[in-house]
C-alpha cells in the first residue's frame, strides 16, 4: 500500500555502548534516563559515538471540516492559518523555544483552508482546503490520506539530502485533539471518554458538547475495520495528521532520531505503528502532555516520555523544549572523561 | 547568629505578570510548568520582563571523617579531590552539561582532604581537611560552621559583583548522601529509613552497613536540639553542606534566581529553610533525584521539581539539564507574540 522499508534496529552494538557509558566517571546509573537515552540513540545510530547533526523541526498544519460547526472547538477554524501567519512571522512559542536550541524549523501547510499566495517560508503540500466533516462523511478520500503520505515523506527526503539526522514533529490545527481521540479509540480500544479531553475548551459544557459530538462520530463510522489503519486515518484524521505519519515513517526507514510531540503527534504515531512493525523504535517520547488521553496513548505504546510538565500546547513544543535533554545524552557520551582517562579510582567491592 | 536579611517576595507584580503571560499566542495555561516558572522568577526579579544574566554554576566539595571507615561508601576518599581534579580538567559529567548551556562553573574546596597546591581555576575555601567523624564527635565545631556559611556568602558576593541574578548549586564528597539522610531525618522527623538511599552503594549489603551506621550516629548526638539548625548542620554536616547553605541565604538575600540540584543541595536547603522564613520562596527545584529520600524532601518542603530523569549523580548535574527550561519561561514571556499583536483570534463565549 505504502512503500516503506524499515529496518529492525541492529542491537549488536549495545554491549559496548553501555560499557562505555558505565565507564564514565559516574556512579553506575546516576545519569538515569540519560544513560537510557544515549544507549537508544547510538543504536539508531549504529555508533559509539552518536551525534545530532542539522536538527529540524517539521510543523505540520491543516484544518478540520468538523471544525466549522464548532461543536468541538472555542477557538474558530480561522486561528489555524492565523497560527501559521504567526509561525512565519516569529511569534508562536515554536518560534521561540526552536530559536533558543537552533532547530531549523519548517512550517507545512498540509491542508489549510486559507490562500496563503506566495509565503517563500512556508512549504506548500495542501493537499485541500481542510478535511471533510466526519459527521457526514469521512475526512478525506483513501487517495487524499496517500497524497498526503507520500507529501509528508518527501519533506523528510529533502531533509535528508541537507544531512539532517534528527527530527522534531509538530502539529496545529483547530480541532485536531477531536481526530487524535478518535484515532486513539479506534486503534487503541480505549474508552472514548478516556480519549477526550480539555483541548483549548475553557469549560465543562464545551467538553460535554466535544464528546457527545465525537460520540456521534463513531456511531456515524460504526463499520469501520480496527485492523485497517489507513481506513481509521482517512476517516477521522487531518491531512496534518497524515502527512506526520508519512514523515515520521519516512525518517524511520532513513534512521533519523524522531523526536514526538504531544497528543496529536503520538496519534500518528500510533497509525505508523499499525503500518510497520519496525518503526516505533526510532521514536523519542519527548514529554508527556496535559491533554488527558496522552498519558494513556503512552502506555499503549509502552513509551517513557522525557518530560513531564503539563504543557499541552501542539505546534512542536514539547519536543524543542526537551530537545537539550536528547543533546545531553549524546554529549555525555562524547565528552565525559572515563575512571582510566581522568585518573579516578572505582568503587572497593 | 548569622546576619542575613531576606525580603520577603513583593507579589503586587502577580496580576499584570499573569496577565501577560494569559494574552500570549496559546489557550490558557498550554504552557504548563513553563508558566508557573515565569511567573515565580517575574516575582523574584519584580519585572514584567525578566531574564537571566551571566548563570553561575557553584560546586561545592568537601571530605567527610566517616568515609575513612568504608562504612557508608563504596567508593574511597580519595574520589572527592580526584573528581574535583576532574572538574578542574574538565571531563565531568557538570563540565560537558555547564558548557552546552553556557554556564560559568565555579569548583570550590570547601574543605577537601588533600593540597592542591597552585590550581588557579579551583576556588579556594578549605575549612579543613575533611570533617571529624560523627561517629566519634561532631563533624565540626560550631565556629567551622559559622565559617564555612560565610565563606560561601562571601562567593555569591563576588558573582553578584559580576552582574549574576542566577546560580545553580551542586556538590561533591564522599560520604554526603550520610550527611543528608541524617539533616533529613532530624529536621524533618521522617524515620531514618526513608532517608538513607543507595547513595553510591552498589549492592544490599552495602546499604544495611550504611543504615546501621548512621543508626549508631543519631544514638550517639540523641540529645541534640532538633530546633537547632546550626547545631545539626554542626553534627552532621559536611563542610560543603554548610558552604551550600551560607551561600544560598545570601544568593536570597541580593534576590537571585536559586536552581536546587539533588539530595544533598536540598538537604542544606532544609537547613537554609530553618534559618530564614523567607529563604525558600527564591528557590526553583531542578529535578528529582532517583537517590531514595528525595523525593519525600521535596514533599516536606512543598517543592515540585522540574524533572524527573532518575538521575543521581549531584555535581550540580539536575541543575544543567534543567537550565534551558529556566531560560525558556524567560523566552516565552519576552519573544512570544500576543493574540492582538499576530491578530489571532481569541476563543469564542
Amino acid at each position: 500500500m505504502i512503500a516503506i522499508n524499515i529496518s529492525p534496529i541492529d542491537h549488536s552494538l549495545e554491549k559496548a555502548l553501555q560499557q562505555k557509558i558505565d565507564l564514565k566517571t559516574k556512579p553506575i546509573g546516576a545519569l538515569g534516563d540519560l544513560e537510557s537515552l544515549a544507549l537508544h540513540i547510538g543504536l539508531i545510530q549504529q555508533s559509539l559515538t552518536p551525534s545530532l547533526r542539522n536538527p529540524h523541526m517539521l510543523v505540520f498544519a491543516g484544518d478540520h471540516g468538523i471544525a466549522k460547526e464548532n461543536l468541538v472547538n472555542p477557538y474558530p477554524q480561522e486561528v489555524t492559518y492565523q497560527m501559521v501567519m504567526n509561525f512565519l512571522g516569529g511569534g508562536a512559542a515554536i518560534n521561540v523555544f526552536a530559536r533558543q536550541h537552533h532547530l531549523a524549523l519548517k512550517v507545512i501547510d498540509a491542508g489549510i483552508n486559507y490562500d496563503f499566495g506566495d509565503q517563500p517560508n512556508l512549504v506548500h503540500a495542501k493537499i485541500a482546503k481542510g478535511t471533510a466533516n466526519y459527521l457526514k462523511e469521512p475526512a478525506m478520500t483513501e487517495a487524499q490520506c496517500l497524497d498526503a503520505l507520500q507529501k509528508g515523506a518527501e519533506l523528510i527526503e529533502q531533509i535528508d539530502r541537507d544531512d539532517c539526522n534528527v527530527v522534531g514533529f509538530g502539529e496545529m490545527g483547530i480541532s485536531n485533539t477531536s481526530s487524535a481521540a478518535l484515532i486513539m479509540h479506534t486503534v487503541c480500544g480505549i474508552p472514548l471518554e478516556e480519549c477526550v479531553g480539555k483541548g483549548t475548551s475553557t469549560n465543562d459544557d464545551q467538553q460535554k458538547t466535544k464528546l457527545q459530538t465525537l460520540k456521534k462520530a463513531l456511531n456515524i463510522h460504526n463499520k469501520i475495520d480496527r485492523d485497517n489503519a489507513i481506513q481509521i486515518l482517512s476517516t477521522f484524521g487531518g491531512f496534518e495528521i497524515a502527512q506526520l505519519c508519512g514523515a515520521m515513517l519516512k525518517a524511520a526507514e532513513r534512521k533519523m532520531v524522531i523526536l514526538v510531540d504531544g497528543f496529536i503527534t503520538t496519534a500518528a504515531v500510533l497509525i505508523a505503528n499499525e503500518l510497520h512493525p519496525n518503526f516505533l523504535s526510532y521514536c523519542i517520547f519527548s514529554h508527556c502532555s496535559g491533554e488527558r488521553g496522552h498519558a494513556a496513548m503512552l502506555d499503549y505504546l509502552k513509551a517513557k516520555p522525557l518530560l513531564h510538565l503539563g504543557m499541552r500546547l501542539g505546534e512542536g513544543s514539547g519536543v524543542a523544549i526537551a530537545y537539550p535533554i536528547v543533546a545531553s545524552a549524546c554529549a555525555f557520551l562524547h565528552e565525559m572523561a572515563s575512571f582510566d582517562s581522568a585518573g579516578v579510582s572505582k568503587e572497593n567491592h
